[in-house]
């Protein structure tokens, strides 16, 4: 039987997607009606993640938790719209302007009191549009300060809400300053407060040369930091955000292996640009293929992966998930 | 003295700049007429590119040139809308909707005649959406027939209009067919048609691991086959589309010494997206840069160069380099 | 039942492999006749790839074809010794260095000698040294007439010998001449003999950012240029030479496919570095997992994935790939 | 006037170089005598970096440093051996084999009885051997925490050596464990210790998709941890160890007007591997465009520099640093 897992994904999966060269968009504009129309159709979906500022304000937070909890999901988490704006273009918790700096912190906060306020207690703070594009561009340690000094003021606001920071090399930015798992880490520990902590997106991770499970061991090993989890899949140079599955098969079976070792209980979400496919098939068979993974590493059974992890000979690994996942002769 | 080089930019390097996050732009939108205005500032810029039925097309040609040429500047290049649409988004020329691909072909076909009523008499395709993003998603085999005969029709439709196919490696797609210098002169070679040739996007180029210089003298080797050039830079792994000579200094100057050891005399034309900066100072600054470095060049003298290279003693090229780049103690 | 194909393997994956660290080798050294002993405990493994001038040459050939049929084996390929000593530092087929040029020519033209007397008939020139690490290091123009020149002698030097050139876009050198499938075919048409192909080393094309299936498909519609296969595994970044299977499997799989549909029947040659792992063991289980990718492929079956390639929506195609490769419910 | 900078390099840019083909390297192989005899021919070099256990050792260690001062040098930095051996294979610190950890912890003390005896006080330890290659092959969190306890017992045993743990994302492993600045002021941090601190490799921060700028501000703002340099240059993607200055020119300007701002005041040591190349030539050249370099930022004046970075508009920093790299009209 399927150890229960919690699967979500962000509303976005189910509109329409673009990109600088079709900023229209591949299909047609979605309502947010119509998002939640499709993400009902997904098996074994129970979480939205909604966009704070966007898809969920002050004064509709209400009204949309019912027509999420009418769709059968609840409000997984909320991602401060800190990326999509073009006053956020030079920054945002780091920019040299003091008032964006202020709006950005504030943005956080008011997604914090959603957050509280529907039960969610999560917000994901993506601060993609912090860092620079070129050289002598920037101050980088006025920059990493104003991160750390933001974050904690954040962090003050709202004890029991927890802020997952996720983390992304480049994109928007060239280099984005927040882009590794261990400048991530560094970054919570230096915030130092108990709400803070990290959403691992696995394709940021891939994009910078991170085995994902090494990032979860490293996340839970420096303060059991690993908040929340994004899911995708990409060709590891760039942030292609495909179907989860669709790339990476050893790598992710790894990943999923070390989440239930450190026993990661929060959300499987799915954070995908299906820009030329239909979203709810793509939402669809990424869940399928995360749950056959599992079905693959169950065959397998955790105390024989065990067993050739504390061996370290390659080849016996290889065998195992040979075995387990090839059909024999 | 310089010598004279003919300095163009692609018109929307005078506009706003969207991704997939701002997808409504960095900067507010900008009017055609207010693109000219900021070209003509330019110095020393003295063609613009413009995008078929976008800017351009069969009812407002004649205004439009006419505009331009108020401007002080020339068309240099039909750049025919291929990329832009949401209908392109399984490809143009290799789509596996035949009535797209006639529609990808009449596009051409349209900027062709309109290269040749204004005389700019060559037009640029950028095939970006021909590729694929998953695998088991494309017959490669009738891909790469289509884009054959796609562009043999072109070619054959207006032998005194220049077609010169833009590679790129990656983006809009995870993979595009027409990728490498290697696959687009294999490419022009099969087309086999006089007016067949390409642009060189060196900042494709970089994103590819080619060494600029290399596809340079390829492009030569292979048939006279450099038709134009697209302008910018990039830290290899991205089209970031930033101002040339923000990063690359030494491989520019290999690049530009190339380009007039092989005789080259066409447009230096720049492909740039300055996301968050001035149009009109980055494209100012990108050509300064350029006639920079020529003067570098020049003040060490193609001779000294020419020797180094047949000596092919890295430590004496880095000598020479840095004797006429880095001043003396 | 599983479709008989020819699994072969380069003696070097059994013995000592070092790098530029541990030059001494991970693992102690090993005589030719110890690499035959463990090449035939590997199941199904039936050829072997030779080093010209290094472990064959005109005095040892009949006694080492004895050697290698008594341990129930056949030599695959040849592989030509121009990349492993220090006179080819700056280039064989293409140095700067005439007498260099000559004996690396001379060097192919004695593997062919040897192919045909001992019937494998076929070579590998890999011209890892030919290209350059330095800008203004080169003179590229006159660096590819080398390449052709040189390759042109040798197909006419014996054309009942096939030449399979390997192409890798960098290292030894940054920068590799014949370093994209695109340059390889080009090349190969260039040189323009009946004889003359490219070996496939799907490692190099993963590095090169390839899809290995589309470079497949290039090579046969340019003219059935796979003459030859090199399989490994990566991380796409750098050669690693790992196990087969190790980190690709949907991409391995739309290979395999591939190679069935363009009715490849060649070798099927493991050329990997098992640095710190044995290499009996490493070579067991990459032939293992070809073969239980291809019996994925069977379990799909052709036609299903022909469909969906033909249609071309990526959400089919993973329903089709999950289904055959991940257990259900 | 130049400021006074301190010269270094590691003993082996003046050797012969291997890479995994050619074993043999590239040059015939070289005493250390020989060594000496080139490094003392390099103008402005001061310092030079010896292999403990391999150039120097217990037994040898007045005679070496008597050698060294004839030949006008200092000894700047003892690197232990911890990964030219077969037996460090499978890691050095982190090693699952107990008694390989323990001798590892050995190598390093005794770098540092050394390093105090000679009054050169510093070593750096590269444990670029201890990673992974494959998948399910390490228990990360044990290999971490055996990191950590190792450099704490080290850093214990003789406070008053500074140890300088040198990052690299891979290579010889496919995924070193300290691969990352982040990841290494993570390490530093937990060790906790006084005498703890990064070394740099500008190359391995490039590799690493750092700038190298935000690479020296990071160590400096979590704790004043830059405690080395190493310096080289490559194309991005790999460790290529080449010369200084011959791929990046403004992103190691930018480097450069960080270290003088942090107030670095420590080695500038040579790190490269010049397989063909003369070393003596290649540590020349690198330490001549090192000084050309910042004769450029003195020319360009720091308070203008600090006046375009507080701007952080990348088209005036451009327009600076063409003023003062590039020849005027």
């Amino acid at each position: 039987m399927d150890k229960e897992r919690k699967f979500s994904a962000i509303a976005v999966v189910f509109g329409s997607c673009g990109d600088r060269y079709v900023l229209e968009g591949y299909s047609p504009k979605v309502s947010f009606a119509e998002m939640l129309e499709r993400a009902k159709k997904v098996p074994d979906l129970t979480g939205i993640e909604l966009i704070g500022g966007w898809h969920l304000h002050r004064d509709n937070a209400q009204e949309i938790v019912k027509q999420v909890a009418d769709a059968g999901l609840q409000v997984s988490m909320i991602l401060p719209e800190l990326w999509s704006s073009a006053k956020w273009g030079l920054g945002s918790f780091a920019a040299n302007d003091e008032k964006v700096r202020r709006e950005a912190v504030d943005e956080v906060k008011q997604a914090m009191d959603l957050a509280a306020r529907i039960e969610c207690n999560a917000v994901c703070p993506w601060l993609g549009q912090d860092g620079y594009d070129y050289c002598f561009q920037i101050d980088y340690l006025k920059a990493w300060d104003r991160l750390i000094k933001g974050l904690r003021e954040c962090a003050d606001y709202l004890p029991t809400v927890k802020i997952a920071v996720e983390y992304k090399i480049k994109e928007p930015r060239t280099h984005c300053f927040v882009g590794t798992v261990g400048k991530a880490i560094l970054l919570a520990k230096e915030v130092n407060r108990k709400n803070i902590g990290v959403t691992l997106d696995i394709g940021h991770a891939l994009e910078a040369y991170e085995n994902m499970a090494e990032s979860v061991a490293l996340l839970q090993q420096f303060g059991h930091l690993l908040f929340h989890l994004h899911l995708n899949d990409n060709y590891r140079l760039w942030d292609d955000d495909m179907i989860v599955g669709s790339v990476h098969t050893i790598e992710l079976l790894e990943l999923l292996y070390w989440l239930d070792k450190i026993g990661y209980d929060g959300w499987y979400s799915l954070d995908m640009f299906p820009y030329r496919e239909n979203g709810q098939k793509a939402a669809t068979e990424a869940i399928e293929w995360i749950k056959g993974l599992f079905r693959i590493l169950d065959k397998i059974g955790p105390e024989n992966i065990e067993k050739v992890i504390q061996q370290g000979d390659a080849t016996e690994a290889m065998k195992l998930l040979r075995q387990g996942l090839l059909p024999p002769k």
